[in-house]
């Protein structure tokens, strides 16, 4: 035992176990349903072929791949991010784009250079649970703001704004999901984001623009990225986590050159550079298979389990619950009827071995605990169905 | 253009650009000798060996090695490293054990967790330059503590300590390369470990331990971790970086459970966990091939050139500049002799081609600008003689 107890900086407070990663255990007990994390399915991945990349990449890179390497991220991997932005419209230049370890350490990163303590980062009412962990690491405020299924209400956007400068808090950025939002599934619509980007211009808001999901449409509607309208003022978080692997834990950004510098110098103190197998074996994947042809067949593989969960709850779920109905992506939000009682809740769920996270885990100040997220991109459809079946199940023996 | 300049956080200005990171591209440059940056020697990697690894990473554990995984890190790769501290002499329980996307990382987090601004971590005269980046994007103070070749002169470190106490400042930890130690090679003697852990217990200063290069020793001695003798009171920063991949990007740390659970919140807000390709192959590299035999391999590879670059610093340095002679690892610090002109000798040493990271980089004042980190861990052991050469060259053309 030590002698002295460990003094922690104030700022240890900060970091609270979240909601989804909490549930990440008990999603992998035995007979286990989760409709928690949001994983891809890598099922559907040419497991063969990527085996060949991973031992083509020491053969072929040799020990480049596992060299230190420059903190940029390697050419190679930065001209395929290219590639993959290119696909969804949007063409950054090389001395742009940052290789992070992630996105979430992007977005660590952005806000670690944007945002003092006490400043007011403005983000989706419900925005992702990471996030608003990064903001609270790093003793940010938070101001969520309204949306509908077309995304973000730009007039709530204005008074939002309008609020936090009256109490004299900067607003350091805008964070926003607006393709397929985590949790809500919502998106913005085209009028919506020429709105928040043109608000945000002339209020002199940076966005900041998060974008794992947006290849990954049930639709053939365009969902123009912000940035694409607006390069000098928006962020770009890009990833690969959600087109090709989680594992690799390579994500990127997007900013105007004079910020990526900035952010390549707090990457180095944070992490050096992303990890080089990893940058390799996801660069070689979009040079070397048919990626797009993956992410289409995934964005069917989650088109129809969409469509098998939304069918389960209508059976389900007790008449009056609501939930979003997402065009991609991963998720739904489901809305409890008035009156239903939640606590105990998600132990009641447990115990009927399914798993979800709670709708408070999205909300700064813990609200909305008559929400459920439900994801249904990692399980299949008919095990979706019976999660959907012993949710109800649990939700009425609660009440 | 944007229309307004962007509004950084005061901490923005803390990320500088540290002078191992600079001088990287300059190291890239044809005919370029690079005495500078520490990246191990991977010609001994048995490539074809971890090019099959890399495939049946895919194969075997499949989608498992592309997917989220717990943050803790991977069962089995803590389990592998496990196996690495034992080959040191430390035995560390699995639920000590935080897994991080490089030791870099695991640095970061504990000093967010346990500086607040205006603290002072103790630190040795000269220390990592990635530390101070570290500690000075968090906003800490350092105090450097004088070495000899034999380490940290405890009587020293005692007085650091009533010196900084004095001035009111918190201290939050002993920052250690104890063995082998970048940049001066110097590695405490038994005594002055044993002494330096007792006056930390007494003193209640926690010591964060990195020992990336314990393992390329060039003789027979055993230098036991501080964490082996006070495992309650030394965290302990290990790394594959060294030993066989920095582009793997997988480090740990080993800490009392309590403190590695919080590393762990930390670490998931950060990058969510670390790579998993890369903690897979690390992982099989320990398992599957004889890691011990490469280590040792590498050890000689870096022993012979430790001798080449100090025979040709005998002959081609100016009388009177001296060099420490590390018994392991990577580096030695020269001195120059006193009254030699230094302004302008990077550039003239870039002029004639050979690059090197200037001493004042190690101390947080900047001081010691007669002083020069030199790696012999890269190059051959033809071109450490010719850099060494034309290194003395720039300095003559100086004086």
């Amino acid at each position: 035992m030590t002698s002295h107890p460990l003094a922690y900086a104030a700022r240890a407070a900060r970091f609270r176990p979240s909601g989804v990663r909490s549930v990440f255990d008990i999603a992998m007990r035995p007979g286990m349903i989760s409709l928690a994390g949001g994983s891809p399915d890598l099922s559907v991945l040419p497991r063969e072929q990527v085996a060949e990349l991973a031992a083509g990449m020491i053969r072929g890179a040799g020990p480049d791949a596992l060299q230190y390497q420059p903190a940029q991220g390697l050419d190679g991997t930065i001209e395929a991010i290219r590639e993959v932005m290119r696909a969804e419209g949007v063409d950054a230049a090389h001395d742009r784009i940052q290789v992070t370890a992630g996105s979430q350490m992007g977005l660590q990163v952005l806000t670690t250079l944007l945002a003092d303590p006490g400043d007011t980062v403005i983000a989706e009412a419900p925005t992702y649970v990471g996030a608003l962990s990064v903001f609270g690491g790093l003793e940010a405020r938070v101001a969520q703001v309204e949306i509908d299924e077309h995304g973000m209400l730009p007039d709530a956007l204005e008074a939002t704004i309008a609020r936090v400068r009256a109490t004299g808090s900067r607003i350091p950025f805008l964070y926003t999901v607006p393709t397929f939002g985590n949790p809500s599934g919502a998106s913005m619509s085209a009028a919506r984001r020429e709105a928040v980007v043109e608000l945000c211009r002339r209020e002199g808001i940076l966005i900041v623009e998060d974008n794992p999901y947006g290849m990954l449409a049930f639709d053939d509607e365009h969902r123009l990225p912000l940035y694409a309208r607006d390069p000098e003022n928006v962020v770009y978080l890009g990833s690969f986590s959600k087109i090709f692997s989680p594992g690799v834990r390579v994500g990127w950004l997007a900013a105007p050159p004079e910020l990526r510098g900035r952010v390549q110098l707090a990457v180095e103190a944070m992490t050096i550079h992303a990890s080089v197998v990893g940058q390799v074996l996801a660069q070689r994947f979009i040079t070397e298979t048919d990626w797009r042809g993956h992410v289409r067949r995934s964005a069917d593989v989650y088109h129809a389990r969409r469509d098998a969960l939304m069918a389960a709850l209508d059976e389900h779920m007790p008449p009056g619950t609501t939930w979003t109905r997402p065009h991609g992506g991963f998720f739904t939000v489901v809305t409890l009827p008035p009156g239903t009682p939640v606590d105990g809740l998600l132990d009641a769920a447990i115990d009927a071995r399914v798993v979800y996270v709670p709708g408070s885990e999205f909300m700064a100040d813990g609200s909305r605990a008559d929400t459920l997220r439900l994801a249904y991109s990692f399980e299949p459809e008919h095990r979706l169905a019976e999660g959907a079946r012993r949710l109800g199940e649990a939700i009425r023996a609660l009440g």
